[in-house]
């Protein structure tokens, strides 16, 4: 089945907007085993997305779209899609009825331009919207084109998944390819290229599955992908121990959440104090909901009045040892540690530019970690923009409890 | 001049890989006003390339592709350009030099399958890659197509954005549309339905404009553009006083940014206090480089021992009046003040789910302004997701500030 995505759209090609959309849909479709041949994003131009459209239709079995099913008069999609194929359109009464029913929950009545949404072409079916107004279009074997399928989904990323989920997934299973069978492993303080060499023999060993390994700023994840659940079980088990303790996590999970989990199942907790990093690792692990029941809280000492006022170290005695040092990174870990009664204390500081900071230079940080057993530190060399070595020093603070409470077991 | 991109590697169509040069390069075009019609990501394949490659040399005049550049059997942009386009393939002497230095410097020599990338179709220019081994190609008037232009350049963000600068670019200036000015403003605590109601009459004084509005969670965007800088200058002028207290920023700058400035213009600072948004407050602060001259620092006050250890809330009375609640956040905003000695004290708490807590319902939010005139707070109703509501939140609590700080002038 050879499968497109059309996002339609102009701010998709000029500004600052990120077609996220086909992303998504690319995650979806590969579940079920298909995948896109083909993205394309296009304008509110008439003229180029007829064109297109036209192309789509003589080579692809589904065609996939996101946007123009608004009220304004930029959003034509169904409009001229019903044109091409020679149908016209007409109104859908429960659309009709869903948009007055979704207004008058808001004590208001739709503008007349609205009701232009209920219309779908003749021969198509209408696809529910219930987080928004903009109904959908499943459209199965369009005049001239049997076999084929379009899906006309809107554009706000909220009410295409939804509708994806609940009723454009279920119509598409029967069609699904062979089901394919995922294996993510997360690891964390090892760089791709390090990670790559490490595994090369033993993805050697699995060579039935689809290998990939995919870097960001705070992790390293090995995909495989095969058509046997058992060939990637025997993968799992063969790479625990080929990983060790570089590997974090299995699955959906990532750094964060592997770190967070590992506290949990040990009943043990977290504070942080936070120079360099300025809230970022605390806001990282807030973001998951629960994080709460292991990780107490933390401080963003981000000046010398912070770091005596939150966390009662001496202006004068970390001036001398310098606000970028292992002594520093120490004591904030320490302090955030006793401070909350926590088992395990975090403290980072660093200079993420720009310029020199107290003679550090920029890339500079410490990590330290304050526990049971007393406080350790590390000094990695960062390099990048002051948001990328923000999310590294992230990530290495939270690689440097991973490893040591695993270690503690 | 009609404009297309091409990004090619199965990578951006089937994993959480997204195609990020398109729109780094829709924004240099921007800057030359110029624009895409259309952008297309398509997979390691001949057939699909070369079918998009002819669509594309028959509909566009300027086609500006990335990736397939690499020493691998899965890259194979410019041979398959160059056999749709009738002509060999034939070494650049500079290339094979830049090769060979380009490992020397590393103290190897190249593996034998680099070579086909010092390879270029007879007569194309070829386009230094002085950060990697795979060179560009420039390829004007192909055979059969004259007045287009194909633009080859690699995958890797880092190669393609120099190659872009110092040698893509340049050559297009030449060609530029007239220049275009554009005006940024951005809008705080205002819907984006709102902001297009209030600002429709404005827009259509200064019609001669192009108007865009784009909302995201923390703001709202009111971008014009058009051919005469004065035109943009009278409707700046316009929209400040349209606009008044909702506007916080006019240029590139952000939220955050528009805050840290106007303390920073009063010698005014910051401390916060944050429960639900967990740190990202503080995070999004720091992530601006000189965030330290008005922003001191704050604290994630996560749990009732944080609150208690860091700012000495009591938690007996914290349970009294609920931890999602007005009394709450008016007391972490003045504590977080008093510790630190700031001018402005911002507190936080709130609801961001999953599940009830404390009675109030997720989406309860609850964001105080401590100052030198005393605590005032907000209560907005916040939807969306975990994520959604801790950035619609932190971005209250900035407007907030932005405005009461205005205010006292």
């Amino acid at each position: 089945m050879r499968i497109e995505c059309i996002a339609i759209g102009t701010e998709l090609l000029t500004t600052r907007r990120i077609d996220t959309n086909s992303v998504w849909l690319g995650e979806r479709l590969a579940g079920l085993g298909l995948g896109f041949h083909r993205k394309t994003a296009v304008g509110d131009s008439r003229e180029d997305l007829a064109g297109l459209f036209r192309e789509a239709l003589s080579r692809s079995d589904l065609i996939l779209t996101t946007g123009g099913l608004g009220p304004t008069f930029d959003d034509f999609t169904k409009e001229l899609f019903a044109e091409i194929l020679g149908v016209g359109l007409e109104e859908d009464a429960a659309s009709r009825e869903d948009l007055l029913a979704f207004y008058a929950a808001r004590g208001r009545v739709p503008p007349q331009v609205n009701f232009k949404q209920t219309l779908i072409p003749v021969g198509a079916e209408p696809l529910k919207n219930p987080v928004g107004t903009a109904p959908g279009v499943w459209w199965q074997d369009p005049p001239g084109h049997s076999g084929v399928r379009v899906v006309m989904m809107p554009g706000v990323p909220r009410e295409m998944k939804r509708m994806w989920d609940d009723q454009v997934e279920p119509r598409l299973r029967p069609l699904a390819g062979q089901a394919v069978h995922t294996l993510r492993m997360v690891v964390s303080g090892v760089p791709e290229s390090a990670l790559d060499e490490q595994t090369r023999e033993a993805r050697g060993r699995h060579a039935q599955l689809d290998w990939t390994i995919l870097a960001n700023l705070t992790q390293v994840e090995l995909l495989a992908r095969g058509a046997e659940a058992a060939d990637l079980e025997a993968a799992r088990r063969d790479f625990e121990s080929v990983l060790g303790d570089d590997l974090a996590c299995v699955g959906e999970a990532n750094l964060e959440d592997a770190v967070l989990a590992q506290l949990r199942a040990r009943g043990e907790t977290l504070a942080v104090a936070e120079s360099m990093t300025g809230g970022l690792l605390a806001s990282r692990l807030t973001a998951i909901p629960g994080a709460s029941q292991a990780f107490l809280g933390g401080v963003t000492a981000y000046t010398a009045q912070a770091k005596a006022a939150f966390l009662g170290l001496d202006s004068d005695w970390l001036a001398s040892v310098g606000t970028v040092s292992e002594p520093c990174a120490k004591a904030l870990a320490e302090a955030a540690r006793a401070r909350l009664g926590a088992t395990w204390g975090l403290g980072i500081c660093g200079n993420a530019g720009p310029g020199a900071e107290g003679g550090a230079p920029v890339g500079t940080v410490f990590v330290a970690l304050a526990g049971p057993d007393g406080t350790s530190a590390r000094s990695p060399r960062l390099a990048g923009d002051r948001a990328e070595m923000q999310l590294r020093c992230a990530a290495q603070a939270l690689d440097l409890l991973r490893r040591t409470v695993s270690a503690s077991r």
